[in-house]
This record gives C-alpha cells, structure tokens and sequence, in this order.
C-alpha cells in the first residue's frame, strides 16, 4: 500500500443487521470531517456490476445453481473493483462498501453446502483483495428479519431464507470474526448512534 | 461414461467458418437416421446462459474488461451444463453445440494477453467436462470474415475484430488441434455439401 492510497471498508452482517444505515451514518461523519469518500454497495456498485445484480436479485431466485451464481457475483465483484472501488483508493478517497466478498464466503457458504473452498480459490484467482477494515454488524436474528421483512425491498431474497438461514449466517460473519484480524464485530441491537459511535472508533484509529 | 450416456460433439472455429451451418446439417442427418439431437449454442443454450449472453453481445463489448468477461462466460457455460447439455446426455442423446469451451481458451488466449492459464484454472474449477469430439472448420480468415459480415447477425463483436485478430484465432484453433486428441480440423474452404460427409465420417465412427 503506497502512503497516498486511501482507505478500503466493509460493512458485512446479515439482512436487517443495521449496516446499510451504519455506512451511511459513517460517510456523512467522514465527509463532515473533510474525507473524500466513495460510498457503494454490493452485489452491484459500478454500472456493469449493476447489470450482473439484476441476473441475481431480479426474477425467479432459483433458476441459479450455486456454482454459476457464484460466478455472476464474482464476475460483478471484479467489475466492481476495477471500475470504482480501486480507482477511488488510488485517488486516496475512502471507500465504504456495504457488503463485499465476505458476503459470498458467508452466504454461498452456509447455504450451498460444501462451496466455500470454491469460493476461496475463485476469489484467490480473480479478486485477491481485502479491505483494510471489515465491520461486522452484529444482531439477533429475530430482530433483523423483522428489519428486512419491514423493509420490503422487492429483492426479497434473503428474507426469503427465514430464521434457521440467518442464524447459520449470523454464525458464519462471528467465526470470519475470529479468524480475520481485518474483521471487528460492533453489537447492532442498539440504536444507531449509539452503534455509531463503535463504528467512528474503529475507522478513525485507522485515518 | 455409461454405456446410455449420449454423445457431446462442439464445433468451433474463427466466425464465419461454415460451423453453425455444419452443426444444422449434422443435426438433420442424425435425425433422419433416427438419432435423437439437441442441437445448441454459445454463448447461451439454456435460459439462464441466454440471459448472461444479453451482457457479453449486446450493449458496449468494451465495458467488460477480461477478467468479469470470463467469469460470465463461465457462469452461462456452468448454467447451460447443468440445465440443458448433462440432461441430454443422460437421456442418451446427441448433443451437437456450436461453440464449447475451446472458444473461451482461443478468443479470450488470443485477445486478452496473458490470461490462458487463468481460463484452464477456471475450467478445470467449474466446468471440467470436454466433448467426445471436437469439430473445428477451418478456412481462410479473409473468406470468413467476408461471411461474418455478409450475415449482418447485430451480434458484431466478433467481426469488429478484424482480419489480424481472425488470423491469431485461425492459429489458436489449429495448436488447439495438435494438442487435443479429441479436436479434428475440417477444411472449410469447399461447399457445405462436401464439408458434411467429412463430418459425418467423423461423427459416425463415434456412434
């Protein structure tokens, strides 16, 4: 890492978890105190990766098998990287990304059985990179699928899963947690601000 | 393989080659002998891959850098595997498709520099399956590319390319040849008529 390129974050943790509003929170506070950020979200970010979003989370979720849905969030992932998150780092922006690879190791993980040495060798070829901070929003499952459901985003796929699904999840991000010195966890069942308040003393020891 | 398992048999070759109207004339003749068929293409072939295919040949070609490039192509070929050709093998069918994976290796070997080694990789990861026998036509690029855009398809990546980028192919497809057993060149610079009974020679000697 060169001394002017600027900082990688991620925001991971299940659906309803609070992160989407925590990396809003934290751009407003980072672009007050002056930061040039890039504020984005996976699957998406950059318009190609946008196109690849609509395959994933438009239509019948289960026209996909594991392996080419795997696929198509790699393949966005890596237009994500190359059309916006690294060119934003290279300027010495920071970039806060509400989900990135993660995600994918967590996700095609607990629900498609024994994919995730897959998933690591796809990622090693094609991305092999990780932001410098990785937060994980830590909730009780109960609480964020009745978050998500409330929500009603209309890419309904996740919610989809019910609670069983979010608890393997909600396992899957505390053991990332343990073996990723990159990854904090921040307890999400309290109110935002205060959550916040975590999330500005993770990050600014790092600026 | 069974002793049911059907036979898979690709075409490739450099656009313009005479390979699409060989795969219809095989595929008559397989049926008129009696023979059950499942004659398709790629990218696409199932309806997922069709849908990857919309990103890849329609839009700007050049919003995909390599890398998002190859792992949708990979994800439509995982797809059309999975829900179209694997079935039909099962079945005991003859699986005629126009363009395989030898494509992938040639145009993505040829075009994109240093990224063979990526393609097997990813291959060897996610699709690991090779036709029973390979067909490729060859002709002569300048006659090839005089049909490319003669047919006005609306699919013009291809063509866009231009004569220098057909002769790398041209060259690709026959190293190809010498290094795969299962891959037998055709001369397709004579009519189709007499291309096909090369190709049903080939063919039937595998039934």
């Amino acid at each position: 890492m060169s001394a002017s390129r600027g900082l990688f974050l991620s925001f991971e943790g299940i659906d309803g978890s609070g992160k989407s509003t925590q990396a809003a929170l934290l751009d407003e506070r980072l672009k007050a105190a002056g930061h040039a950020t890039l504020r984005t979200r996976e699957p998406g970010g950059s318009p190609g990766a946008e196109e690849i979003r609509r395959l994933l989370v438009e239509g019948d979720p289960d026209r996909w098998s594991a392996e080419p849905e795997l696929l198509l969030f790699t393949a966005a992932r890596r237009d994500h990287l190359e059309k916006l998150i690294n060119p934003a780092l290279a300027r010495g922006d920071i970039v806060i990304t509400d989900r990135f690879a993660d995600s994918t190791r967590i996700y095609q993980g607990a629900t498609r059985g024994e994919l995730r040495a897959t998933v690591d060798t796809l990622h090693s070829l094609m991305i092999g990179q990780e932001p410098d901070l990785t937060i994980i929003v830590d909730v009780d499952p109960a609480t964020a699928l009745e978050r998500g459901l409330a929500r009603g985003s209309g890419e309904d796929r996740v919610e989809d899963f019910g609670l069983d699904f979010q608890e393997k999840l909600r396992a899957g991000f505390l053991a990332l947690a343990k073996a990723e010195a990159r990854c904090k966890i921040v307890d999400g069942d309290r109110p935002p601000d205060v959550i916040a308040e975590d999330v500005w003393a993770l990050v600014t020891e790092r600026l």
